[in-house]
């Protein structure tokens, strides 16, 4: 199933995609509990996918037009800090060699995992904050997110797609001046609208396993990046069954898996976004999250 | 005032050092509404300090021995990863030279962020696990945590106090193998029972800002690490306000301020901790928090 939040007359809720693709199904009408928000759902729901495929399908009730509601990010306020993958792409790692340190190790032998902030994040459409007096230098990142269903620890790589509730669209939005004064990229990857996310969350029974999506960006209807997540140089499996040797992975974790090269670094010079920009990310079978800059 | 979250007969609550320092006054006595655990206290009672300072004055009630409860971490599911700053201490930056790729910039010249996951923190006298599968160079940090009392961005380095709650000591425990393998330290810096807490926030008021607290550590009653919280590189005016540009701080964040230098890789050979070793983490006017390798 394809889940969104959505906003609708003044009130956001969580809504389920038709099989028409035009039109939304309200939650509330296939479940007979309330439900705060998506970590919620995420959390009471991961085991009972079945069962609301089953409802949708059987479902003739009341349905709103996707033309009548505003499409939100899925995940507005994520529970911890999303985790994220550093250099995941072979040719994106080497894009970006000018720029790093260490020359001698440019494609990384292990994951290199950082979090990025977002007290919010924001969905298709919205604008993403210039923050002029911080940065000149916002770049673009379309990444794969993975959704956390369940707790696990010590997870083993055979075992992952066990504990994915689904997958959607992330922007990883940098700023690459701020990420290399610091070191460490927590900063210059937390700033306020740095995180568009969406527009759905697809179920993971919607995608094969190992996961191998076309994915792509455009900004200014130009493409940018364009490959596949069977890329990846660690898959999903690794990432996940790594990670949680010894940390706790917990329902509604967001995990981000590194994005393919073409970003506006890659460039000489660089190609940074401003103000004005259209930037489109898209991933085969979740469908294309448009943001601009302010 | 001393806040604590401690265990009585079987049940966890919040509660006050009274004046006599050998017993607890339970919160629920001084105020007349409940509070589900310290992240809802601070961000509804942030601007009430005074207030409840005023009433232990005058409380008479009902006291607990401090002998008869168990003291836990005074926050022990942080809202979000904890902000930690690396290399915040000159001694530190140069003992850590031979580890570091980067040779020409050995003292940072912007504060390092990065981030520590605790889906739980745990308290004074719990167990830090081994992780023997994982690591083989487990080291300890003390380190001054900062709480933050009420939501801010953009906050000027002059209003910076008028944001912080209280304080509090970390035990930053850190898998060195596994920092240095990933290149970002967030996997080897967020193992479960990594980040040992308290024993006490203390609040601000209690604390001439800027803040000038001699901070030290022991390993089996050796003295390892001492210095003052005062010789911070970049100080907690400069750490916060600089942070909160285009970053929303909200109530309850920590953020941990950087450890002296006397850490187990910064001698030759490096003197890891291993199981049964007792680590005595003192900052000035906030306590002495001790745990054990298990």
């Amino acid at each position: 199933m394809y889940l969104c939040t959505y906003e609708y007359r003044g009130k956001g809720t969580i809504g389920i995609l038709n099989n028409d693709k035009l039109s939304i199904i309200p939650l509330e009408n296939l479940i007979n509990e309330s439900i705060n928000d998506m970590n919620d759902f995420i959390s009471r729901y991961d085991d009972k996918i079945v069962l609301i495929n089953n409802r949708i399908k059987k479902y003739n009730g009341e349905t709103i037009l996707l033309k009548d509601v505003k499409i939100c990010s899925p995940i507005k306020h994520p529970k911890k800090d999303i985790i994220c993958l550093g250099k995941n792409y072979e040719e994106h790692a080497l894009e970006i060699k000018d720029y790093v340190k260490n020359k001698e190790e440019l494609i990384p032998k292990y994951p290199i995992y950082f979090t990025k902030r977002a007290d919010e994040t924001i969905g298709p459409e919205d604008k993403i904050l210039r923050h002029e007096k911080v940065t000149d230098g916002i770049d673009y990142e379309v990444e794969l997110a993975v959704i956390i269903g369940k707790d696990g620890i010590n997870i083993d790589a055979e075992n992952v797609e066990e504990y994915i509730f689904g997958y959607t669209i992330v922007n990883d939005i940098s700023a690459r001046d701020i990420q290399k004064k610091h070191e460490q990229w927590f900063r210059g990857k937390s700033l306020q609208t740095f995180c568009p996310m969406g527009p759905y969350i697809v179920t993971k029974d919607e995608i094969p396993y190992p996961v191998a999506l076309n994915i792509s960006s455009k900004v200014n209807d130009e493409i940018r990046q364009s490959s596949n997540t069977k890329n990846m140089i660690f898959d999903i499996s690794h990432i996940i069954s790594e990670l949680s040797q010894g940390i706790k992975l917990e329902a509604g974790d967001i995990i981000i898996t590194g994005t393919p090269s073409g970003v506006g670094i890659g460039f000489n010079p660089p190609k940074y976004l401003k103000s004005g920009d259209k930037i489109d990310c898209t991933i085969e079978k979740i469908g294309t999250l448009t943001n601009y800059i302010q």
